[in-house]
């Protein structure tokens, strides 16, 4: 297992909407640098405890920043955190909801939820083959018999996908229907998606490999301005499964839990998600048909790809696809603008 | 949840060296019919505690009943029990091995194993989408956001795959690196195995629906007079997924958990091993590849398809392939006849 030091890790949270959180976070989360994303009015403003290092952007600094290219950031909604994944300049970028709090595990100890993405993160995926006793390279744990010798390296973990015990996330219908629902079940597993299989990424507990897949990183525009909101870690859940499969990296889901506090209002969240709700039914497949061509040997350019894919086969469910489209390929020029040798934040003025 | 009668299941058994483990299994087993197949040498007799009901048949008995084609039951090795799957006429088959005992949960309550079995060939699997939140359709659960509403009825399910506590079920190799390694871990969880992702199917612990799969639930040719053995539930399971996957069906891993007493010898097991270590690594992309004419559209006809595949494809790593493929084909012979309206068991002699 490598050792991650601090200064490799950046946690992106796109609002602080209580001093609590970060209290209550602090024995974990203080050695690390925060990158703060202010989603809404810029005027007002968010208090972080003393203690901690951080930057925090509004949407002033995104404007000034990116000049016109600042419409690819999403306004009044969380997607906002992409911005952040762009100025990071880290190997690892954990981020995570406000509204998630320290969860314990079933011996009553609190949960280090970001140690245990590191660690998702520094050990191997297996996406080619199941193994049945979960993640194999879990101390007590190993392959078992029938597993193919030539796949036992695993191949690099580009994602980690943690959990949440209390509140769900539940999209706004199953809200309405099962309000009192609760995950109480503590399930004691990590585990490999397979190669081929399509999942739904929740950000509000979420760590990647920035080098690996930050370019496939995109959350979309969402909220002010388009006709969806609240489908960001969705989309890009979908397109960087995709293009992880194709570059024969790995995703892992399971552990860590948070603690899931606040439920969303859930008309609301049917006003941003009744679009998402009858898209999805053709974007999954759309997604799941997808074959990337040889020449797309990096996250770049198998984004770019996907980019042009999605203006040619979904404009026609809405004219919200090309915007998308264009969106998604701008990110990319500003990516490598952002990430090229020596390059540094600037403003666009 | 549809209640399932004990009449519609059999408890299929290899073989059963000791008293102590049907007595220990009496709470759960006794309601249900038990077809125990005989493996090794006939004249021994097979000590089954009272108030059992069930069928007993040795390698006589499999000779008088298929005649020369008992050459495809395997002897020498618990292979063997697929006899019981072709005999049996009810819908729902559990298989267990005589060294897995009662397992307890993490509230120290005896794990009734047949019963999750039931439970999770009675509901739905997910095979289309991976849910994070694993069986959305246990208590307390549901499908989280951003699952696909057309995918949310499910698609059958044609087995169930449990697993163990205490002594894991790896290959000879790793027997002889870990010795000790027991699994401790209780992972609450039940899972559908997505769509193309193989696995290792292990039969200590199985159960799976005769009527969906049966067909393809053959254990091949093993142990005596072959240079290959321990490897039948694995040929199983790829091939059986294979056809879960071409008909849409779906596989279930997970709970229940079985105690599983006694790890195997692993030197014994290395000679037994050897060449499925090495031929699985040219089985496995084998399987994987494999696309099922639609023409096949039963379990029957995707099993025929695939043991000439098996001929056709694999014969070049050693001649047993070519005696295998004949045994799949003559298997579906035997299964239909054994299946067809009216047909009783008779001596082929």
């Amino acid at each position: 297992l490598t050792p991650v030091a601090a200064d490799q890790v950046d946690i992106v949270i796109p609002t602080i909407r209580s001093l609590e959180f970060l209290e209550q976070w602090r024995p974990f989360f203080q050695p690390y640098h925060l990158i703060i994303i202010q989603d809404g009015d810029p005027t007002k403003t968010i208090k972080v405890p003393h203690g901690y290092d951080y930057e925090l952007y509004n949407q002033n600094d995104i404007k000034r920043i990116l000049g016109p290219r600042a419409s690819i950031i999403s306004f009044k909604d969380a997607a906002c955190r992409c911005f952040g994944f762009l100025v990071s300049k880290r190997k690892y970028i954990f981020t995570i909801d406000d509204d998630c709090f320290v969860s314990k595990d079933p011996n009553g100890n609190d949960i280090d939820a970001l140690a245990q993405h590191l660690k998702n993160l520094t050990t191997p995926s297996t996406p080619f083959f199941f193994n049945t006793l979960y993640d194999p390279y879990r101390e007590g744990c190993d392959f078992v018999r029938g597993y193919p010798f030539s796949l036992r390296e695993g191949t690099p973990t580009a994602i980690s996908h943690g959990l949440w015990l209390n509140v769900p996330d539940y999209d706004a219908p199953t809200q309405l229907v099962k309000p009192r629902e609760r995950n109480t079940r503590y399930v004691d597993s990590v585990m490999t998606i397979p190669k081929g299989s399509l999942y739904p990424m929740c950000a509000m507990n979420l760590a990647f490999d920035r080098e690996l897949i930050g370019p496939a990183m995109y959350f979309g525009i969402m909220g002010e301005g388009v006709p969806i909101g609240r489908y960001d870690d969705m989309f890009c859940g979908w397109w960087s499964k995709v293009v992880v499969d194709h570059l024969g990296l790995g995703v892992k889901t399971g552990l860590p839990y948070v603690w899931h506090n606040k439920a969303s209002n859930p008309f609301v969240n049917l006003k941003k998600e009744y679009n998402g709700l009858y898209w999805q039914e053709e974007m999954i497949p759309f997604f799941q048909s997808i074959k990337l061509p040889k020449e797309c040997d990096t996250a770049q350019k198998c984004y770019l790809e996907l980019s042009k894919l999605v203006k040619e086969k979904l404009s026609h469910i809405d004219p919200y696809f090309v915007k998308l489209a264009d969106g998604m390929a701008t990110w990319i020029d500003v990516w490598e603008e952002f990430n090229a040798p020596g390059a540094v934040l600037h403003d666009s003025s």
